[in-house]
């Protein structure tokens, strides 16, 4: 019998669907106001699995969460529904879990927030609200994404999910990564070490979905803007830490890129006094690009396999290797 | 050898690729500030041939390019960059011209126009710019198109692009037209006689791309809207006739549809005092959703060719016929 702990939203939810396991499981759940729940009752414990998705990241009572986690004398499987692993309760939670899995399913939320953005700068959004605010009826060109180029960052699974929709919508994509394959949503690949100052000077559109690594620390710095074309739009999904953020506010004054859209900021939350929030050339969101109710579905029903396969001795989805805890750690 | 009527900008554009047939065609062309010009010369004519797009249907001359083609004492071909016939003017060079030619190639860019829309309905933009504009670090949670189910009426030229889009971003579609043809651009297709109230409920989003006719007339009247889901989305890029205004405001008001997305309004230019303007529900602009750069490029493209068929005595593309005009006409 393992203690199971998750959000209590995230146990009503799914309730109907853990009763299966409860033979193995004894739910252990926490409120928002902290509240620790055991809705099966007690039971002698051989060790805590735990679901930590949307309901605790945005809970006031994710650092009793934490808690618990810290002070569990045996973490056997912590399922996250995160991809990146770089957050300090991520590595201490890593660290100490037996198995640890992660989650790419916020992948297509996220995509879903680039082409929002996207959309909206080809598009004229602004414009457009600024015509209708002023009630004219105005003449206001835009651009299609159906004649764009990008240039997109990271061609793991967010830059994928972002490909694949580009490609679907008409516009031209090329992918960078470390690893050679090829991928079907690109029109061609690069490895990072190839991506010219000419190849960054085609793309109509720069997006970041790295992960933050020693190399990709302020790539996007001065150099990376200056070589960028004009009516560009850059865009950041991946983590603040990539961007040299004066860099970019200079870049955006001298107009490359024409626009930015991050939903990462260097330090987070953002602090009120940073020029980003009320830059013109700027559209910024508070780290929620994955924040959608498909992505909590998506993210419960690949914990309900990974609970299945755990209880059933199956290998898990997405085992993430102890290195990655103990490489960033250093 | 025969005149050909068109803005001056199209002419300066295209001027290296009508050289070819110099020896069967006299440029005429017109200026925003109505000067006439014979760039080629002079020739004796054995009629008009005329090129109206954007360049015209935005210009101070556009009356003077009526007029123009309104005077001449044979319209042998008219091209239109645009897929409607109903304008008066339209209408006039259509019972006019010996052979009238129209393009559909602007659908790709509406399709654009209605992404945009959607995604920024679905994608809370106004709640994400409000957040920045507020400096709040907000969780601003947000509906993936992908989960969406869309109704389109009118699945022609811009419905199928609209549908090709959606398609590839995982939605489902329901496509409603008279024609008996399945599409590849579609989940399901449908009779108009066949759309219960059922399936309007059924919608997440609502998309009127169907020509003015008779039976469209105010289709979208407060019983539509009654009929409508909750946190749905109301698009038009068809005609404002189309849509009864007021039963859609009253329908806003009452939060079904939650939002309407309209690029076409009952009298355009829409008069300042229309509550369209400022209604938090609606998002609004100028019959606008064709203006893309694409577009004029594709319509050069079908010009050229067309212009190539008609001295070589081919079949022209999108030959309207004659009756489409005296059945307007009645």
């Amino acid at each position: 019998m393992f203690d199971c702990l998750m959000h209590h939203n995230s146990f009503t939810r799914l309730e109907a669907r853990l009763k299966p396991f409860a033979d193995h499981i004894s739910p252990l759940t926490i409120t928002d106001s902290e509240q620790i729940g055991r809705p099966w009752g007690e039971a002698a414990t051989d060790g805590m699995l735990a679901y930590a998705n949307a309901d605790i990241w945005f809970s006031p009572a994710s650092r009793a969460f934490a808690k618990t986690i810290y002070t569990a004398p045996r973490l056997v499987w912590f399922q996250s529904s995160a991809a990146g692993l770089e957050n300090p309760f991520l590595q201490k939670a890593g660290e100490k879990a037996e198995k640890y899995t992660s989650s790419h399913v916020q992948s297509e939320a996220i995509a879903e927030w680039v082409l929002w953005a996207a959309f909206d700068w080809f598009g004229n959004g602004a414009q457009r609200r600024d015509a209708q605010a002023r009630q004219e009826w105005e003449k206001v060109h835009f651009r299609e994404i159906s004649a764009t180029r990008w240039l997109i960052y990271g061609f793991g699974h967010i830059g994928e999910a972002v490909g694949r929709r580009l490609r679907g919508l008409g516009a031209h994509v090329t992918g960078v990564r470390r690893s050679e394959h090829v991928s079907p949503f690109a029109d061609h690949m690069l490895h990072p070490d190839h991506v010219s100052a000419d190849e960054i000077a085609l793309a109509d559109a720069i997006l970041l979905c790295a992960p933050h690594t020693p190399q990709t620390e302020n790539m996007a710095n001065a150099d990376f803007f200056a070589a960028m074309k004009d009516a560009s739009l850059f865009m950041n999904v991946a983590r603040g830490a990539l961007v040299d953020e004066d860099a970019l506010l200079e870049a955006l004054d001298q107009g490359k890129p024409a626009h930015a859209a991050l939903d990462v900021t260097s330090e987070e939350p953002l602090p009120k006094e940073s020029p980003l929030w009320s830059h013109p050339g700027v559209t910024l969101t508070g780290h929620t690009s994955a924040f959608t109710s498909e992505s909590r579905a998506r993210n419960d029903e690949l914990f309900l396999e990974n609970l299945a396969n755990f209880l059933n001795g199956a290998p898990l989805k997405n085992l993430v290797k102890r290195e990655a805890f103990e490489a960033q750690a250093v």
